[in-house]
């Protein structure tokens, strides 16, 4: 299964049987406001805290992944999860809920695709038959633990970006219908030094770069063999120096579609938006949602979805640390 | 792979070709005390805060845990590891350190076992040569984020532990010589309805029961299959109630050794301890230590360690949440 120095070949193709995205208001103004299976009118959902909101939101979304794929939680095998709360709880609790083994993972924003990636060696190796596995963040429960509370109303540079509230699940069998995924490839902490939390997306790029020329190199490919590459949070600014560096390790990025979910899911002209979406929910509802909808219905056959991650905390941020990041990629390709 | 409903079963047998412990002074006066690798005499090891000297526990460990198995950091496919601190930060930034491709997993304090059991499941089915994961806590930087700060002085219940400061990690591998890893179970989450994070244990017992159960259920073994089963860091309280569970449900425990690293790590007249030790790096560095010391020395053949953790943080139980827990079992055996 190992390919190449970092990368997993998954030879029996686990299949995503469903996918289940739910977001907030501001997600259901953007463009891929068909794509998502449900939208809320407002953050809360009901609940008393932000904290709970975020919970509910995973815990309804792998409710409906696991219905969508005709399973009740008898039939999954196990849950893996994972936030960006302390101690990720929102994933813990939703464990709670769902009442099956549970295995937390954590790699900040890059969490879906750790999820994911790690769903698919299970299965791919026997481990076992049907996995659950999610990623989500909540807008305002992230802003009052990284930055702060959102009711100072603080200005905010323009390289800032907003949180994404929402959840994405997907359901990995051994058989079935649906898009396959064949590959991944495991990050290595990049760290360039960056220590403005308003600037992820430069601190991640590197690390972005360094996954998608990794992976490149473990299977032995070109950026062609997909019609998409598609990086998770790295938004305006991000993205546009992932591209330059592209060009400048002369790696043909050209050669296929390269965009970025965190500028995919919003209108970029929104004064709360700033430069782009970020949060583990970010390339999670993209992914499940947006991208799985073109990879069933023929409008995409192949792609590579790199999830990017900063790895701090706000104590290493206030003791003077940088931002290590990373990414992490898999592959998914249509029947 | 999959064995049973919650568990693998590693044909394979990795091998667990090195481990290494380093621990804090407290540690050091316990009756394991030759059984470390290092032992300091302080809590700082020359950081400048409580947050960096765990991060620098860790990493230390990992680089002896590589050296001791003859290997350099390019021999690592990949590290695995998590700890209790808000975004596991001592774990991410050990994998800046390290510079291999990394995964980021949380199960509390029984991070130990999700990584050692992720890091089997990999091995055995050859998504990695080498592998090298780890878990760690230490006291002052638990105590300061979850309860109070430690300068408060303030009074504890019988019932409270002191968590461990230290680290352990350990490097498997597809061959070699060592102790071989033949199955784990993954947990559920149990949640009794305790409330009060200053009694761990009792939360956690029900969960170390329920995961054991399960092993016994999904391997067909019953309890005398081991030399000893040890539980991650239920303490006094805790163990006690594990026991009378087992009577209750008629397991016959009684067939094996039980025993708890949180009782095993202090001597318990310690006013400082009060209940026993707990945190991630409890279990870790008890097992990676002591047991593999017995496990080498032909003292002990067949064991089952079952790392147990409580799932909430400090928001949730403020907002009157009750404690998730989980308990995760990985099975080692001599060659």
């Amino acid at each position: 299964m190992l390919q190449g120095h970092q990368s997993w070949k998954f030879e029996n193709k686990p299949v995503i049987l469903s996918t289940a995205t739910i977001v907030g208001p501001e997600e259901g103004k953007g463009p891929l406001v068909n794509d998502f299976d449900i939208i809320h009118e407002d953050n809360w959902i009901g609940q008393d805290s932000w904290e709970q909101a975020e919970q509910k939101f995973m815990e309804e979304t792998v409710k409906l992944a696991i219905k969508k794929a005709n399973l009740t939680t008898d039939g999954i095998d196990f849950y893996l999860g994972g936030d960006l709360m302390n101690q990720i709880i929102s994933n813990s609790f939703t464990a709670r809920t769902l009442a099956v083994p549970y295995l937390g993972v954590f790699g900040a924003c890059s969490t879906s695709m750790v999820s994911l990636s790690l769903s698919s060696l299970l299965v791919n190796s026997g481990a076992a038959n049907h996995i659950a596995c999610g990623a989500c963040s909540h807008n305002s429960s992230v802003e009052k633990q990284f930055r702060y509370p959102t009711e100072y109303g603080s200005q905010k540079p323009p390289t800032a970006q907003y949180t994404v509230t929402g959840a994405g699940a997907s359901i990995i069998a051994k058989e079935g219908k649906g898009p396959r995924v064949t590959g991944a490839t495991i990050g290595k902490v990049v760290d360039m030094g960056i220590t403005d939390p308003f600037n992820m997306g430069v601190a991640m790029a590197p690390a972005a770069v360094d996954t998608i020329e990794a992976h490149l190199r473990d299977f032995q490919i070109s950026p062609d063999y997909y019609d998409l590459i598609v990086t998770g949070d790295l938004a305006k600014v991000g993205h546009q120096i992932a591209t330059d560096l592209f060009h400048k390790h002369k790696i043909p990025i050209d050669q296929t579609e390269f965009k970025d979910c965190g500028l995919m899911i919003y209108e970029l002209d929104n004064y709360l938006i700033i430069a782009g979406g970020s949060g583990c929910g970010c390339s999670a509802v993209v992914t499940y949602g947006h991208l799985m909808k073109k990879l069933r219905n023929g409008e995409l056959n192949r792609i590579l979805v790199v999830a990017t991650g900063a790895l701090h905390s706000p104590i290493s941020y206030q003791q003077g640390e940088s931002i290590p990041c990373i990414a992490h990629a898999v592959s998914i390709e249509s029947e």
